[in-house]
């Protein structure tokens, strides 16, 4: 694919992703008269289903990392070049706050927020650490292993993770920034976003060491 | 195929899909004992799948369009022609009514109904575009990566726009004409209909420009 | 496959799929403390998933029928000889009664019962013949469609059907039988079950027609 | 694969599946607000999405058993050796037990716990054999009908089985060992736990001698 179309799909990809993300966590907050795991299941549902479509359709186009842990564990891999990977980065971080820009306007938000929500400590740091080295592992792992699927186990990965990390796994530098600019229910307080950011990437980078080793052992026997 | 079989397969395909959402929202509404975000819930999980099974069985006899924006983006593709096209709309929206009135009767309501349920203004028109523009971009991504997921795919992509978009994602004008005939959980009043429908084609075309767009850069290469 | 694995096949089949219909009915009434919704709401996501785990087990060792109104119209479609239909259908009935009172012994509730809940009207009767045409259509469909999804899109069907029929889509006399003996939330009363059993025979065999049509046509060209 | 990385990749994964169960069950009972329902609704929903995933991710390294259980019945088909078979056993309950740890940490909880949750009597050791027997059949099923299905498969049965069982479906004695050291949602009482792994494995050979009748069977016509 040419250059401008793999970075429009990163853009409109990681757009997407948010605008779901976030339009969901409003909508089922509006309606769960504040049962609160009823509006995360129905999160959950809506970010698993449309992170599945996404990546089965902008898949073939740009890859679909919609991540900037993603795409620097993909340069390490040398499968993509460096100022690709920072055109990547530069797409999906804006794609992401558009996204969320969007859910506002479709639910006539003001456009221009940010979080309030708290999200900090240790154990948050990691869970998004073992949120994010899982992600990794599974978008790997599918590659090498069944790489038709990546698009639906990834939904699925997701899904599972909103529940068993204690951060709902946010387990993207890109989402984070997105959700810092939205004060509902999927917001992070900017001040907490840092921290989200180094776990994601530490999580990304123990998995890329993980695959490295094991790819390593296989190549030496 | 031949055309009568086309034609009913459209006509059967939607009736099963608006029986599919109306009656769920029925009976979502009926159980869920006010918790708006259990009913949809509810409605989520029975419409993404009763989409994915009509994709998946009526594709193959029709192409399982049940929608008029699609069918004019087929048209505009060429894919389709011009009297087919106009069948096939009036199959979808006579099937759809059929649908609802099916559903009516199941669950014991009188049969002729309309909406008083209101949906208008812009941010209201702002997400019936995305969502229109989303479902085309699945179906067209889906038919170019992955043509046998187009059907499971679909259903998922609904799931998600249900709860992501303000307007819980109608994004079918002969779905919105049909839901006008149920004042039930998934009514929309006559009156707000024509915006709703005006919105779907302006998403599904953008989306076909979008898609012409990429379609050219990739030949002038 | 032999006849005596086959009809075992049918038989601990029907046993498995009764024991997950009637056994997350109990579940989910024990524990949605009286919200019928999310009650439903368990019970399908139950169904739906063992319905479609065990077409793609015993799929390929007796067809995975369970279901006397499946047998008949492959009966019908010469795909199965009149005496092992019969076969079949006894295992599916003996099957199904086991299986419920197999969910009654894990639940620690008396083994023998019989249902208390009414289920009756036209409207209900209606709601069954919909609901078996549908699950016909989705079986015969996809067997000409996509043969793999099966299994899945059967499971995914009675999930949707399972709201949008007011009768929450038996769809299966074995079914029928098996449930008119569960005095639980997936109960039918047996004075009532003759009218669904009826009801679903006739939803089967127009769905029977209707297939046959399509074929004449398509031979006829 | 060799030898460190099958025992490495049976660790991690058991891991993965004990933080996806334990820390979604703290989620969901945390956020439930007492409603058990929808506690449970949140647990199954991430331990059949992660379990789906892990299988997919890690079956082509070790297999993706994560259970003795299914450990054992390798061993009996000879699919496996003796010593390999212990080594996969002491890595699935050093693993669980690693990953109910995590869980507790991520959710800032005392690491080492004991559950105090009673889970008793000759019903629920029934519901345990029901639900190891039918993991083992969905496994080998799926293994012999369509092995690229056996990850999602499994996912749905688990789901199914977390509620039609009396028992939750513990279905697997690393499992079992690992939540009676959690006295959270999915904890079982270590009392308790002796008679849930004597049942898992009478479920597993009983299904072990189900499908070794069936391959005999058909060796022999």
């Amino acid at each position: 694919m040419s250059r401008p179309i793999r970075l429009t799909a990163e853009f409109l990809g990681t757009l997407f992703l948010l605008a779901g993300v976030v339009g969901s966590g409003i909508m089922g907050e509006n309606l769960a008269d504040g049962n609160v795991a009823i509006a995360l299941l129905a999160n959950t549902v809506a970010t698993g289903a449309i992170l599945a479509v996404l990546i089965v359709v902008i898949g073939p186009l740009s890859g679909a990392h919609f991540n900037p842990a993603v795409t620097v564990v993909f340069l390490m891999r040398r499968e993509i070049g460096a100022w690709m990977a920072l055109g990547y980065i530069a797409a999906q971080i804006s794609g992401g706050i558009c996204g969320t820009w969007l859910a506002h306007a479709m639910f006539e938000l003001e456009v221009i927020q940010t979080s309030s929500t708290s999200r900090s400590g240790g154990a948050q740091a990691l869970a998004e650490v073992v949120a994010t080295f899982g992600l990794l592992a599974t978008i790997l792992g599918c590659l090498s292993a069944a790489p038709r699927w990546v698009g639906p186990m990834v939904g699925l990965y997701i899904a599972a993770a909103y529940w068993f990390t204690a951060s709902t796994s946010f387990a993207n530098p890109a989402v984070t920034i997105a959700r810092s600019l939205t004060d509902t229910f999927s917001g992070i307080a900017p001040i907490d976003a840092p921290m989200f950011i180094v776990a994601q990437f530490v999580g990304a980078i123990l998995c890329w060491i993980a695959f490295h080793l094991v790819a390593r052992s296989k190549t030496s026997q």
